[in-house]
């Protein structure tokens, strides 16, 4: 592909030579000669030094190229377009496999992909462009928009809705029993989780992830949202559009976020709270109380991550502010334990 | 449903028109119309005020109703009875399907279901109302008693044995390999994992957790205990009767907990310790030394939660006491490095 | 098993009567009579009084043993060895289940034992001896070596390479696409994930743990690497040479470690950062900077473990601190807030 015809695909201005040859794409930490790479932040406009590529995107009031460049107002996402140029998305082939299970009563949208072993239950729904990857299990009564994908060992179960364009990685378990009980005479009583899921548009889901049913009513994940592997949303959380929830992160049951909400891996979220919009939590934080939207928070519990850290840095010191607390007490005649 | 049929099932007192007709159920976050819901704690009593619902699950010595109610000494208890009736748990049609394995050795119980794609191998014997949903695979020599159900893509290793009433959600593993290795000349020894793994009655396990099998001996989770999603039990833990394990909790190898042990979500516990019966840890708490029973515990190192409670608190205000000793420094005339 | 077969198995020196027969192994924990067991460190001698099993593997220069032992360097090597003898490997037959699906063009090394309901892509080249358990799912272009091991409903995505003698535990999912989103007008934009994972020579994972696809390059497990359950490692991390990665550990995207770092459980690495070879991190830990070789680190943030413990020490006696300080306060004649 040629470096101008690269530009005019990502609306961006060749700098050098336009009709140099592209032969892929690497990042600028491993470069390759005669592919393309970015750089979006003009504060690593060191790396651009000696720079052995065949070309680069880069912001357009960015730092000087060493090679032929393409300038453009997000690198970032112009790279994108260029990776997809080069490495389209193959979509499975349409068709059921033989080895696959479907019920009579499921009704499959057009180009439908079913892969082997997979097992479609009865009532199921699904929209145009669905694949179902070896082994898939969707319980009686999913419904699915256009282009759901499922990977292998997806386990999807009774009633769930899920909307269009919706990705779901290997091994991922939506609408299993939400974890609810109450303590009984001679033991502890399952309460029926009797609720379901719902999956908006365009969400993501990783490896291994698990959202549970409500026990009455929905368990929601917004449009957009974004979960990492390893992630578990509990019965009755409301995640709201736009979410980023980094790996093995737990929501409690009940929880609300809003939209636009940020968390590091492993933060946990104590249930029955609200996070409001566009909150970012730091990795490892545990929340045990609402959070005022647009703030940053951090620590367990999780507080205004500028308190955090100040606490944190103050905990090196710990051990020194007790040696001056006893010099102060000698000085002055004190002892530990008061006069 | 006429309320005073649902309270006499309940063995509850109706309080105005027992006629009423109820349609089904509802929380009381999210009252509907028609349906019933519940009310268990009276400090709640507020959410009565103008509950647009049917009828009411109350509590004896409860607040006044809006609206007909019954009266019960467990409103919760209760309710779930009532979901019961109106939500009757499905068991999978007995039968098993044509393209599962099942092992001519394998003795299956009566009514037996066995799945899509289920796997059945050597030896395994199963009670009668056995469930093996899609994909389960059940190892040579594993047993199981009466009404065992196994979720999709459920997988138990060799020799595992179940008790009765063992409820295993989707993408649970049982019976993997413990995590043990020896330093050795040139590189790291596997230690043969030939213990096994015994899951009494009652249990039930969330969704995609994992339960390894003993290195030499047994992992054992006592009966009526339930453990949440993506929770892990290492080799030869023995966790006992009744615990509650929420999400993406981890036990370390060897772990022993008493009778009616509750942990929060993303506790760690280190291995080879004790906690004892009846203690409690908060969620993301990491456990590094045994717990003497009936306490509550939290924090990195787990101590007494108050203890641990009052530290994270003065912690926010270190900064301020590392200001106010150097004020006092100043005041009495020594440096931070002595005088 | 005779004893003095035993000691010469194991290289090592009988002590006492040769000619017991020794019918198993057990723990010095749970001893069984007949059997053999061991005790490595000299320091748990105590455990020895009474012991009532037929025979313990001792070292050299260890304590008296009241039955027969064997003296030898590594007793708890020996005792694997011992274990192998006993309980050795059993690897599945041969043979291609009539239920698995195998691509005409994958191409299957010596002895091949592929399971029920396996499903090998296009292109898929493996190595003698390996062993696909039922259900697993490996997708086209995967190629592994000699002796490679896939418990029940492991997940293998395209083109990742695997060595030598690797074992997947049940549920594993490598190669998932990685979690890399770029804000975008309108939404969160998806970064194609289009490199992959080399897991190399003697790497073992745990149970439903995910190793994600780099978005570009490679994500690598260094050979001999042991992975514990429900651990995630992220899209570009490079992973040393025998290293351990304790349970429900995460790396973030392009963390890097050294050789021979061990990880406690729960751990978090922030990612982009590098933790030096040799390093150990306490459990529960949130790596958010490069660690120096050698090192041992703890806390969240992880600092050196000294450190963290003499402040987890200061922060239980932080109240009492907040109290002495008052009492100077007074003492001086200066308020909380200046004088």
């Amino acid at each position: 592909m040629r470096l101008a015809d690269i530009a005019a695909r990502v609306g961006g201005t060749v700098e050098g030579d336009g009709s140099v040859e592209i032969t892929g794409v690497s990042s600028i930490e491993a470069p390759q000669p005669g592919t393309i790479t970015f750089l979006a932040d003009p504060k690593h406009a060191a790396r651009l030094a000696g720079l052995a590529v065949g070309a680069v995107l880069l912001p357009i009031d960015g730092p000087a190229a060493p090679v032929p460049a393409i300038r453009v107002a997000h690198p970032h996402l112009a790279f994108v377009d260029v990776i997809e140029q080069f490495h389209p998305a193959v979509r499975p082939l349409p068709g059921v496999h033989a080895t696959a299970v479907v019920a009579p009563t499921a009704r499959l949208g057009a180009r439908a992909s079913i892969g082997p072993h997979a097992v479609v239950g009865d009532g199921v729904v699904l929209g145009d462009d669905c694949a179902l990857h070896a082994g898939v299990v969707l319980y009686p009564g999913v419904r699915a928009g256009n282009g759901f994908t499922a990977y292998a060992r997806v386990v999807v179960r009774e009633d769930v809705r899920i909307g269009d364009r919706v990705t779901l990685h290997a091994g991922v378990v939506v609408g299993s029993d939400g974890f609810g009980y109450v303590p009984a005479p001679g033991g502890i009583r399952k309460i029926p989780q009797i609720g379901t899921v719902v999956i908006e548009d365009d969400v993501e889901v990783g490896a291994n992830a698990t959202i549970d049913r409500a026990a009455l009513g929905i368990t929601r994940i917004g449009r957009g949202t974004k979960i990492d592997n390893l992630v578990t949303v509990a019965h009755g959380c409301e995640v709201g559009a736009y979410c980023m929830l980094a790996a093995q992160t737990g929501l409690g049951g009940g929880t609300t976020l809003g939209t636009g909400v940020l968390f590091g891996g492993q933060v946990g979220a104590a249930g029955h709270l609200t996070v409001g919009a566009g909150v970012k939590v730091a990795a490892k934080s545990g929340i045990s109380n609402d959070l005022d939207a647009g703030g940053t928070y951090g620590g367990i519990p999780a507080i205004e991550i500028g308190q955090w850290r100040r606490g944190m840095t103050a905990l090196k010191r710990l051990g020194e502010l007790l040696r001056r607390v006893r010099r102060l007490e000698r000085k002055v005649g004190v002892t530990e334990d008061g006069e």
